[in-house]
């Protein structure tokens, strides 16, 4: 499994974390005069690079590159993007509807379409269709085109300003998207959606034609396309041939007839050359305010990161202790090896005060703008005071709150038996007949044998109950009653010992003995699990609740603030990234790195320098047709290559393109540096990874010998 | 101009700014609670492993890796080791006599025997002596064998101890010192050195027998033994032949005969071996006390680091305003850019609170145990704090005397005339016959034309200028008299135009009319240099003088320390590195970096792939026999390595070792997280960096073709 620029995957993961990790209250005092900080001043595109179609930096462009496309040139690029299924980036690449995304947005597609029973393996074999009869069609897949672009400020907000209150202007800002959604789709045929831009400074509506017929063309073997696996993953220099090639067929059946696709550049980008990215990233919280960001450094990532790695130890130690179980939970902790990386790599740059100092000098230039017109002032003068008062609410409740959470890889499946234990026993102290169904009679007994999972591990969970025992003597006080009476005092693996032996969840025929007693049998025995459940289950309930509120609250002074940073900065400043389409400039250029610098593009004999110098092992091994490459394939074509771009998570399989609207490279991931671009975008540093048109096309003509697919890049159509 | 880790070049460097740049008073203050530095401990090998053949720590060697060598296997190692001239270290690895040593320790030498007249450039085509005839004599050049240890500690300390104050024992020390040095060459006709271990807790007399007909047998390409130049200096994964060949001959101009000499590995080394570092560290500073590692953080490097960034910034500003400059002053940046990198690696470490926790917690374990021992508290309990007071002392007079102090890089030229013009006025005010011979009849008007340079640089001098300007406002205050009444009260560029407009420095016949009008005409003239030459001349006299003394009374507390450690301690920590022969273990081992992990080899694909990369620029350039390598050469082969062995500037040229005392490579660098291993060594990240054995051997053979060097390395003797 991999994260990478995927939408939503790793995303996925950080949530998980972050929505009940956040809660801490360890406070965090730095003080760096000798850095200098006062001269230091934010960078020009801090707040990044990611503009929208419906308001390009024209002006910019033609200042920064003697460049000034016209309206027809966004149009053509606009129609020519795709989005590719609900996480990734992707665009048309001839005209007979041939789409290139990455090799790692296409994973799912190429399981769906392996043959298994013919004992086939196209993630590490590739996928070639010889012919245009052998592309497979992935069923579900589609890919979107952004046909319509539509301003609905005035209506959704004139909508929202009817609300008397809060939670009425929540209501009525639902009400009304759902309403022109619904509209525009009937009107279009399209699939329609209002979009919030600048946390609601603008609405846009997107209308997407779909197409749901799209085949599987040429796919890589996964050792190719994730060459370096999670180690080198987010970073450069690189060596990946992550692309993958479909085809959108028409209603007929036949391969898509369009007008809208990229050319095939003919030699590929050169150095400080200007490229645009054109793409869907899914996230960023650039817009966040300082306080919101320092609570981030000193609650939420650090407890994130502390907590990935103290699950990271158990998946190491359990595997160390069975081998047998390597093969079942290597892809979980590979996921979380990958998910330590990339918020660890946020975090360094959220604890970089030079970073933060670039933050706190934007907001103090925002704030003065806003602070000297009297209207504004009025309007939002007090927003970031108010967020700063909503943190510091978080931070009180930030311990037991974090404590009492239930998190599904944090918490020993013996709190949810528990759990489920006292439902049962509430249902019992009611009347048969007004139990639910699971409760009666003989499916008793079957809820009652599916207390414990089938797949319960002792081992691996008593591990997680003392790393959890670790977590409530942390949060909640060793001297808390309720922590006291749980552990009897006891910590670490006494504790545990402690616990366990006063628990007979594992011991079904005493639950049933009990259960024949009725419910208060069950809710008044001493299990500590099922004390400790039936004590914290309103506490619990109440802490969720406070925070929900404060943050309910906050999204509404995060929408003003957008409001405000529209009011004062137009659209000079791109909005936070939405998963809609949206177009990055950049130069190809290296970065500082290692000590030295970073080369703009890579070669093939990277590739093979790094296969040999780690012994030819996994995640460096190579599939057999690329251990001898053909003597005609030439080592030296450049094969990855870094660019100034802004992207993040959604923009994998985005296409680079040049002034000419050309293809030059694939994007698909970024550098180490460019973690913290989540909330500061550093065109110092940050770089986006893509793969070189001319190192895709000599790898499907050379070594895959592809040639329809090559043919059809260069011509941009089918040969005949 | 490189410096790696050939001693004294690069180190010169930063001597030149430490001892003139280290006083100014910012202060540092941070608390990272956060980071929970209370848990950090020391690492058991943070004061480093370079071992010395007196005290080796057999022991640790056979638990830590199965390895008990005999003391044979360390005379036989010691005897076959070099010390390179005076810079280098290297050894023998043929029974001929053949040495082998770094490329970059070999660059004075190549220049010393190219036929210039004859058209030849070795530094760009290498030197291949095809027969053992065309092998080159290196006048002056020659390498030692440290052939005898003598343990004199108890001679020098009862001479010291007869001294009754600081400066009898200084003078006592060197008297003892030079008396022995004396009496053991006399002796054995060997030449004697006393070297002071730990600080003086150990002195031992070291007797090296020296070769003087050392002749080059072969050396690379300066664009092999240096691909990648300064940018890839001090870093890793890496690609350099960093290797050259000598030859010693005897008396009677035969090769030499020895058997003490490394043989050569068969196959070099694997993944996990344990190998062996020979060579010559030149200087650590990981006994010092954490008040001295607060001031390099706080005062010393950072000092450095602002002006040798300001430097560089006036020579790119030259060298973009004047481009013919370029030639004449690219070595001089180079050299300042590779200083910078150093500099800043160092602080890098010193600012990391992790790092630096590890030396707090081993000066409080090491200060309990002084404490802990009424003895040794009685003589050694005050040490700490009488260096934090001497420390203190120091940053107090800081800022004046940096200011004052005449540095030769940062020092305009102005200054410099001025100050010989002062000395040329005072001759004047004697009687003709009492001056010196310069300043009478013609020879002063001689004098008079040489004031100012030929090569003045008026543009480059008055950026300088600038530069002094702002360093005066910022460490004596613009509203200090002496600033005041240069500058007029103004500062930068308006400073400058001011002081020179004032100014009759550069107008000799000013000057010559002064001159007419004798020396009081000049010393009472209002020429702003002159003025402030006059009016500071005491002042910076007596700052240095203050601080001299104070470095000189630590000095003697530093000695105190080192008795005190090796008190404490014995052998279990090697003394500060002294360049002489030591020897470091460790194993072949990659390390974090990137953000993924560094391979523990490199191979001659990864070349490739830089020179490519980088469009084959230089300094990723390739000489023509490289371009297109012979087809039976296989690039697989490994070219590089880093293992946790433990080196620094001066083990340049050091062989590496297996248990088998046999060579698997040449050490020629560390990775750029070893350079804070100037006060602390930390296996988990610091690399040393070496050319592969058998890199070596397949280049020689099939790409030089120089078979009979093959040859001889391969069986330990020239081929009959």
């Amino acid at each position: 499994m991999t994260s990478k620029l995927l939408f939503n995957l790793n995303k996925l993961f950080v949530y998980l974390f972050l929505f009940t990790l956040i809660f801490q209250s360890q406070t965090f005092s730095q003080s760096y005069d000798w850095l200098g900080l006062d001269t230091i001043k934010a960078g020009k595109f801090d707040n990044g690079k990611m503009w929208t179609f419906e308001f390009p930096p024209i002006d910019y462009f033609k200042s920064e590159y003697g460049f000034q496309p016209s309206q027809k040139w966004f149009d053509d690029v606009r129609m020519a993007a795709l989005r590719f299924a609900n996480y990734c980036s992707a665009s048309f690449v001839s005209e007979d509807g041939l789409v290139m995304t990455n090799h790692h947005c296409a994973r799912q597609s190429i399981t769906q379409v392996t043959k298994e029973d013919e004992g086939e393996d196209l993630h590490a074999n590739g996928f070639i269709a010889e012919k245009l009869e052998d592309e497979r069609p992935v069923p579900g897949l589609y890919v979107e085109q952004l046909v319509l672009i539509k301003d609905v400020t005035a209506e959704v907000v004139s909508e929202i300003e009817k609300g008397t209150n809060e939670s009425e202007r929540v209501k009525f800002e639902k009400d009304i998207i759902s309403k022109i959604e619904k509209r525009e789709s009937e009107a279009t045929g399209l699939r329609c959606q209002v979009t919030a831009l600048y946390n609601g400074g603008k609405y846009s509506l997107y209308g997407y034609k779909r197409y749901n017929d799209v085949r599987l063309v040429f796919a890589p073997e996964e050792q190719l396309g994730f060459f370096g696996g999670d180690p080198d993953n987010f970073t450069y220099p690189r060596y990946n041939l992550d692309c993958a090639f479909f085809r959108v067929y028409d209603e007929n059946g036949k391969p898509l007839k369009t007008n809208h696709y990229f050319k095939w550049s003919k030699s590929g980008p050169s150095v400080g050359e200007p490229v645009f990215v054109v793409g869907n990233p899914g996230n960023t919280d650039r817009l966040n305010t300082v306080a919101q960001l320092e609570f981030m450094r000193d609650v939420q990532y650090p407890r994130t990161l502390e907590f990935l790695s103290g699950l990271i130890e158990i998946y190491k130690q359990t595997i160390k202790e069975n081998p047998e179980k390597k093969l079942q939970m290597q892809d979980m902790l590979f996921s979380l090896e990958n998910s330590q990386k990339a918020n660890a790599g946020i975090l360094k740059g959220l604890r970089d005060p030079i970073l933060m100092q670039r933050k706190i000098d934007f907001e103090n230039t925002f704030k003065a703008s806003v602070k000297n017109n009297p209207k504004l002032n009025q309007k939002y003068g007090e927003l970031w005071d108010k967020i700063a008062e909503i943190r510091a609410e978080l931070k009180k409740i930030a311990n037991r709150n974090f404590a009492l959470s239930k998190n599904r890889l944090l918490t020993p499946q013996y709190f949810n038996i528990a759990s489920e234990l006292i439902k049962i026993a509430n249902e019992l102290k009611k009347p048969e007949d007004e139990r639910d169904e699971l409760y009666k009679g003989e499916e008793l007994e079957n809820s009652l044998k599916a207390l414990i999972p089938e797949n319960f591990d002792e081992n691996f969970q008593n591990k997680l109950l003392e790393k959890r025992i670790e977590i409530f003597i942390k949060y909640l006080g060793k001297d808390d009653p309720i922590v006291k009476n749980f552990t009897g005092g006891r910590v670490g693996d006494a504790a545990v010992k402690y616990v366990l032996s006063k628990s007979f969840l594992l011991d079904l025929d005493k639950i049933k003995k009990l259960v024949e007693q009725g419910g208060d049998a069950i809710l008044n025995s001493d299990d500590p699990f099922i004390k400790f459940e039936l004590e914290t289950a309103d506490l619990a309930k109440n802490y969720q609740k406070q925070v929900r509120e404060l943050l309910d609250k906050e999204e509404s002074y995060n929408q003003q603030l957008g409001l405000a940073l529209f009011e004062v900065y137009g659209t000079s400043i791109p909005p936070d990234a939405t998963f809609t389409l949206r177009i990055s400039d950049g130069i190809v250029d290296g970065f500082p790195y290692n000590g030295t610098v970073a080369p703009p593009f890579t070669t093939f004999y990277g590739m093979y320098d790094r296969y040999y110098s780690f012994n030819k092992e996994y995640p460096w091994s190579l599939p057999d047709r690329w251990k001898n490459p053909p003597s005609d394939f030439d080592l030296s074509t450049p094969f990855n290559f870094v660019s100034t771009n802004d992207i993040i998570g959604g923009n994998s399989g985005s296409p680079v393109i040049n002034k000419n609207a050309e293809i030059v490279g694939l994007a698909f991931d970024g550098n180490i540096q460019s973690l913290p671009g989540n909330f500061i975008f550093r065109t110092e540093e940050n770089r986006t990874v893509s793969v070189h048109s001319e190192g895709m096309i000599q790898a499907i003509d050379k070594v895959y010998k592809l040639k329809r697919l090559s043919e059809e890049l260069r011509n941009g159509k089918i040969s005949k």
